[in-house]
């Protein structure tokens, strides 16, 4: 029992090693607790849960032939996404190496293959290029007119320097990030990363990706730019300097796109008949290399090469914290993004070989190979799911292909490393833009979106014009909050209308949708399809407005200044109050006569009277001619089947509403309401004396055969004739206690923006 | 019908000068024409709507005697409110002449009293403080060491000059801001700002007030702090430098503050028997002026008086434009919170007096009052509840008073202002102090908040502690953003459970909750109370899992292995399969036993088989050990009472349940859903050949019931029995095609992100 609540508690998915029954009955006792011990110990490290089952004979072989493929590929995607980081591409290599090693210890994925990521990759670069742009780095006494990029000597060696010291400490942030995120279990966060959102930031992310890559595939140089329209401008100076494009770079870099692309489409299209897809990239990569060797491109055609790949490790290096002020923001949406791709290509694997990924043991796993390839040098790790793709189709079962892969990563570091030196930087630029293309391909997704659903089209070009304009980071979040304004709109401006009757059903629909739907004499339905709260209360007012056809606060005061006309006619002598009405003295031209535009008198307002109680049948002729809005009904039935919950501005103003209706002698009724909504009505302080629990019906039609019933037996005056005592002969002003009411009690959301003004 | 429908349109609320009987024969005539132009010139300029109405005779005294009151309020509001702007207290005059003129011709409102507000007057004089402090203004030259603010000269002259401009500049902007606000009729926008919002924003604007106007009491000077926590390193300084009070200063005050809050208190105990307010504030300031001139308190204690205030006007300055990037952010907060209380407070007396505010036209007055009066070196008008109190109870009938009062100010500026200046600043801030108790109160009303709203109560303490923090315009914005947020999660954590028959009713309630409660056997009923979206789809999936007792992803694939296990045990001729089901053959120990813990094979996955039609009754024993889930439903209903809109991903997603649970015989329903429902569906392409309207149903009961009837007169067969086609003779390996679906289409919602990671 402990352990079972235990194992769940640390997200062991059940997998508990101590069955529930057979630990009943040691309880507490040391083998049990021992065997605690232990299930905590493998929910931090899951490799204690996975490699003691480890078959050998079975895996081995197929993990390794994996992992020497992986490697491979993780070797080349290294080298190439160090460019968009903007390191020197041999810090690329040990990204691939060193978050391998914790994740095999820490990670619950058995097939993701840890390593850098294009749009991650890109993500620090920006932060690097605008921390430590060129300009930070001119020589003092180089020419210093060449502002322009082309001119100045820059530094190159304090630059890549201060850059790599900038993407560590970065990654470092990103790990402790994203383990605050693990520890306090939200990886839930995730969720709110809609498809559409997901969709249009990727766009924006090949776009971005293309820009950064396209200046070195031209081997042009540019400024750094930052901030917002960053990629614009620097699209616009790439285009500017294209005359001075290196003929060598920019030729290997179109064939290997070339090549490249056309290779993945084969792959692609005969995926079912091929065993594994071609390694393109590093088959074209290690040809390159050879030509760029043999034929000295360098020297020859001042092509841009890779040059220097240090060999062996540097010592691990402390982050600069002080740094970590001004990559806060940034951090928090790498770490994100980071985590959501890991997890969503590990979710792949795991539904396909059937085993779950734990979303907060992998926030844990991603922070601390952060944290520990951050003091090594490395940017920010996650996957890929090119290189998962080939990880597994090679046969990787578990993370041991992964720790094999980082082995040959590790080779490259210590000994081949060097061999890749003469390789043109085009080349791997080239193989980046070669892998955009099912990105770009989802822009041909968004007619169909808005087909679909427009709100989410909309968040898909919110999300990606965004990120264009204002870099990936910030563009997320813009497109994050945009997309919960989307839910809280939605919400707020739901579907409403009258309901009536299906004709011997029990059922209501819409009265506008529906032929022969027939609204019950008397009664109004209105749904309102929503929460209600603060947003949209006034929509609720409105609706309620137009479905009953008058509004309830003008009528009363109309009502009200009718009663006082009367009044003062009853005093004049002009019309005499009877028990059944008002009788009017023929022949008498009524001077009471108003137009409507009159502003009203203030001193009106504070008449009305008692003792005499007549009636006001208020829908008939008046000898007033106060042009009272008809009231049709004697009930109004709100059906809250919609309503899932209530704040406290709609109970207090649900509340006003009832009251108003009430003064005009309609009653107001709740039906088919959620059950958790009489508590919170309660807790609102919602009931009292006059609003009682039994306006509530479970459905509608219930309310409507009450309604009905009560019409039937209630004792024969009309209810729509109203009592309101008037006074005759007493002449001291009596206050109408319910004057005063609309400013103490109506309006009710408005109230706390008053005492503001007070 | 033209006038009519365009004077609707205008917001005229229905007061159309040209009947719309008698225009329809008039259409486009000359009249006609002539008679729109003057509504639409009245839509812009409501005064030609109220003024040739004016009743000279009943209101034009009434009006004088409110305007001459108001006009004292307004004087003596103008000078204290300025200290709140750090602007010499003369501007506050202008701020109390300008707007007003314009508002004359442009608002809705009869009654409010335009002009400035503390909480506004302070937004401002943060941007004012934080744009130009002290510290830019040092006389060269002067006592540079003295940087702790009280040593070195400060150049007040050029410093007040431009703080002037700021402040007039921020204006104008406000203006510009509430002039598009308006013409884009998005005055909704400020039903966001919730009452418990308004609450711990307005109590946090009463601390910081206190604190801004309590170093003027004390007259101790303190350096200018900006951005986060600044209000706090204020209080600091000025309690570490409370030795330096002025003690005639801090005497004026505290006797102003006490007298000020005890004539208030009788004031409001007392409302009834007192016909107007006792005017405190311009009593005591009236007499604290003469004391101060009496005794020459500058002189002999070296008090802090209000010293200069300028006669006549400044001629009109342009705006300085280059500023307004910088207060970008802070004039939008600052236009949004000076019209909700304009508004706010307007709506009070509009109800009252039964006519209509138009927000956008307010919008509109606003801003170009802002616009106009910004020119005029005034800082921002709103206006604020005491003074249009004042306004209304001595009374004040329409904005003729308004305009009256603007002529005391005037009278003021030009004439009076001078026999103010030996009044005591520290008078003016403890006159701001006194009104302060109201907000301050709003404190006591969080408990009876957090009894009846928990989400409420966080909303208000959020904005509170956000806006002390931040400052009030990113606190206010931090507290809008949270108060969207919760709206946000309280509709992605619906209320969800399984639903059962009430005995004898067509009525279904929470099993949960309920007594004898039943559910239909073999039939689950799930009600989801919210919209489904992207941000809440894992959570109806969890809410689906639960409540079935199963996972259905899971079934199936444990299915898969025991149907292999079954295949391969038939093969090795252990097995025999029958048309009755699977007979094993007796005394055999059963191989394929099979533990939870082993890790699955990749090569088992692509199995299965056809050619002779076996039965498996998944329920009974099987002859292979592997641990299947048992299903004990057929049935699944889903009660889409509560859902009013699905995006896209759920969509998808609740397409793929449906798939899901079909192939492990489990039929899927939905019941009550909302009219528009099926529209969202048909445009998300969610009907195809195996998912069809027919399981759609108008009632959970009408569900039921369809499939009570279908499992009696369906053939005898067992449905629970599932036909599955395995290979016994065939050699060749056949796909199973849904054996790859999981990957294809499962988890569609994380298909973008896959796609991001490709």
């Amino acid at each position: 029992m402990c352990i079972t609540q235990l194992s769940v508690t640390l997200g062991l998915l059940g997998r508990s090693g101590c069955s529930s029954v057979g630990c009943v009955h040691h309880l507490f006792s040391r083998r049990c607790s021992r065997k605690r011990a232990f299930q905590i110990a493998k929910s931090f490290l899951p490799i204690l849960e996975w490699l003691p089952n480890y078959r050998v004979k079975e895996w081995l072989i197929s993990d390794i032939i994996s992992g020497l493929s992986t490697g491979l590929v993780a070797t080349l995607q290294g080298l190439a996404y160090a460019l968009l980081v903007a390191v020197p591409v041999g810090f690329g290599l040990y990204s691939a190496f060193f978050p391998i090693l914790t994740y095999f210890f820490l990670g619950t994925s058995r097939h993701i293959s840890v390593g850098p990521f294009p749009v991650v990759s890109l993500m620090v670069g920006s932060v690097v290029l605008s921390m430590a742009p060129d300009e930070h780095f001119l020589i003092e006494g180089s020419n210093a007119t060449g502002t322009n990029g082309t001119g100045a000597l820059i530094d190159t060696e304090s630059r890549d320097a201060q850059r790599v010291l900038i993407a560590s400490t970065l990654t470092f942030l990103v790990g402790i990030l994203q383990v605050i995120f693990g520890v306090l279990q939200i990886g839930f966060i995730v969720r709110y990363l809609a498809d559409p959102l997901v969709g249009g930031f990727t766009t924006a992310a090949a776009f971005q990706v293309l820009v950064s890559q396209l200046k070195i595939v031209l081997n042009v140089s540019t400024k750094n730019y930052n901030g917002v329209l960053s990629i614009i401008y620097t699209l616009v100076e790439t285009f500017e300097k294209i005359g001075t494009t290196n003929i060598a770079d920019l030729i290997a870099g179109l064939l290997t796109i070339f090549v490249c692309m056309v290779v993945k489409e084969i792959n692609d299209r005969f995926k079912h008949k091929i065993p594994i897809p071609i390694p393109i990239e590093v088959i074209v990569t290690i040809v390159a290399t050879g030509i760029s060797y043999a034929a000295d491109l360098e020297k020859k055609y001042n092509a841009g090469i890779v040059k220097s790949i240090p060999r062996g490790f540097l010592p691990p290096e402390p982050p600069n914290v002080s740094l970590f002020s001004q990559m806060i923001a940034a951090s928090f949406s790498i770490a994100i993004v980071a985590y959501a791709i890991a997890v969503s290509v590990g979710k792949v694997y795991a539904t396909k070989y059937d085993y779950a990924i734990d979303g907060n043991q992998e926030f844990i796993a991603f922070g601390f190979s952060n944290i520990f390839s951050g003091a090594f040098s490395c940017f920010v790790a996650t996957t890929a799911l090119s290189r998962t793709a080939v990880q597994e189709s090679t046969g990787g079962k578990t993370q041991v292909a992964g720790i094999i892969s980082a082995g040959i990563v590790l080779i490259s570091i210590v000994a081949l490393g060097k061999l890749l030196e003469p390789l043109q930087k085009s080349v791997l630029a080239a193989v980046v833009i070669a892998n955009l293309k099912g990105m770009f391909m989802q822009v041909f997704d968004v007619p169909r979106l808005w087909r679909q659903n427009k709100v989410d089209a909309m968040i898909w070009v919110f999300t990606c014009i965004a990120s264009i304009i204002l870099g990936l980071d910030l563009g997320l979040l813009a497109g994050l909050l945009f997309g919960l304004l989307t839910v809280v709109l939605r919400v707020q401006f739901p579907s409403w209308g009258g309901f009536g009757n299906i004709p011997g059903t029990d059922i209501y629909k819409k009265v506008k949708d529906y032929k022969n739907v027939i609204e019950p004499e008397g009664v109004k339905i209105l749904k309102f399809s929503s929460p209600i709260f603060y947003a949209n209360i006034d929509g609720l007012k409105s609706s309620l407005k137009s479905t009953v056809g008058f509004d309830a606060v003008k009528v009363y005061n109309k009502r009200l200044k009718a009663l006082r006309k009367i009044q003062k006619l009853i005093k004049k002598g002009k019309l005499k109050a009877t028990k059944n009405g008002i009788i009017s003295e023929p022949g008498i031209n009524n001077e009471a006569f108003e137009t409507d535009e009159e502003p009203e008198d203030n001193q009106d307002l504070q008449v009305p009277t008692k003792e005499v109680e007549i009636q006001v049948d208020w829908n008939s002729e008046l000898p007033v001619k106060v042009n009272i809005p008809k009231v049709p009904i004697h009930s109004l039935i709100l059906d809250f089947g919609a309503v899932t919950f209530l704040d406290i501005v709609a109970v207090r103003s649900i509340k006003t509403i009832i009251k108003e209706f009430e003064r005009i002698d309609v009653r107001v009724y709740f039906a088919s309401y959620q059950d958790n909504l009489i508590s919170q009505l309660e807790r609102g302080a919602f009931f009292d004396d006059t609003v009682r629990k039994d306006i509530f019906f479970l459905t509608v039609h219930d309310a409507v055969l009450y309604i009905r019933n009560q019409m039937t037996y209630s004792d024969n005056q009309d209810p729509i004739f109203e009592k309101i005592s008037l006074m005759q002969e007493s002449k001291e002003p009596i206050e109408f206690s319910e004057a005063s009411q609309p400013d103490d009690e109506l309006d009710v959301q408005e109230e706390a923006m008053r005492r503001l003004a007070s």
